[in-house]
């Protein structure tokens, strides 16, 4: 059987970060809220989510190097070179991006939420409730 | 800008579990063991992990309908239809799984963890920390 490995945006971020430089590194370091504006179709997929719900949005990070295996964590050379499996670095093979935000308000297929250090233009791909 | 949106995979879940039908729904639901069969070059990237740690597994659901946009939650026709951004369904428009496990050994660029409800042959795409 012949596997699809391509991934589909449902969406993007959109959110007043607009460069990686301005980015805090965790959400819980002060990221602002954000929008994810789905594409129209997904709306349907929303539904059962409601105003204060803990998700986990899955980001696709379209910057990150997809070569790289090991980093200094948060980017601080007095600390030993760590595999990216170890770590949240957005660079990493498959440069997908977990973010634990709540639900701050629902329009349609827009759903505002927070703290979100993704920039904007950063493509969605997945959205799942908190894990227990 | 042209975006890459191919994923990957780093390697494959290799489980007692053969088939869809065998696996519980989620890991804590009594699923066993498995081991992550990563490709070689990935062993660097696992530097930094160790026995004990808790981490979160992003499969890819090579079986599963990605034109799914609602279930009855655990398959219950009795419980309304919900959108599977609301749910853990295999089904929906980017099949990622996200499994949190123990890690139980690690052998070169093989990593035992458990409890792991994926089937034996599913794909891996990323290895993360457990989110706080």
């Amino acid at each position: 059987m012949e596997i699809d490995y391509s991934l589909n945006p449902i969406g993007f971020v959109r959110s007043p970060l607009k460069e990686p430089a301005e980015a805090p590194m965790q959400g819980n370091e002060g990221a602002p809220a954000a929008r994810l504006e789905l594409k129209q179709p997904f709306a349907a997929a929303l539904s059962g989510l409601a105003v204060g719900d803990e998700i986990i949005v899955i980001t696709w990070f379209h910057h990150a190097r997809r070569e790289t295996l090991q980093v200094h964590p948060r980017d601080d050379t007095t600390r030993p070179l760590t595999g990216v499996f170890a770590t949240r670095s957005p660079g990493r093979p498959n440069p997908l991006g977990l973010h634990p935000v709540t639900i701050l308000a629902i329009d349609g297929s827009s759903i505002k939420v927070g703290p979100l250090e993704a920039i904007d233009g950063t493509p969605v791909v997945d959205i799942k409730p908190a894990l227990e």
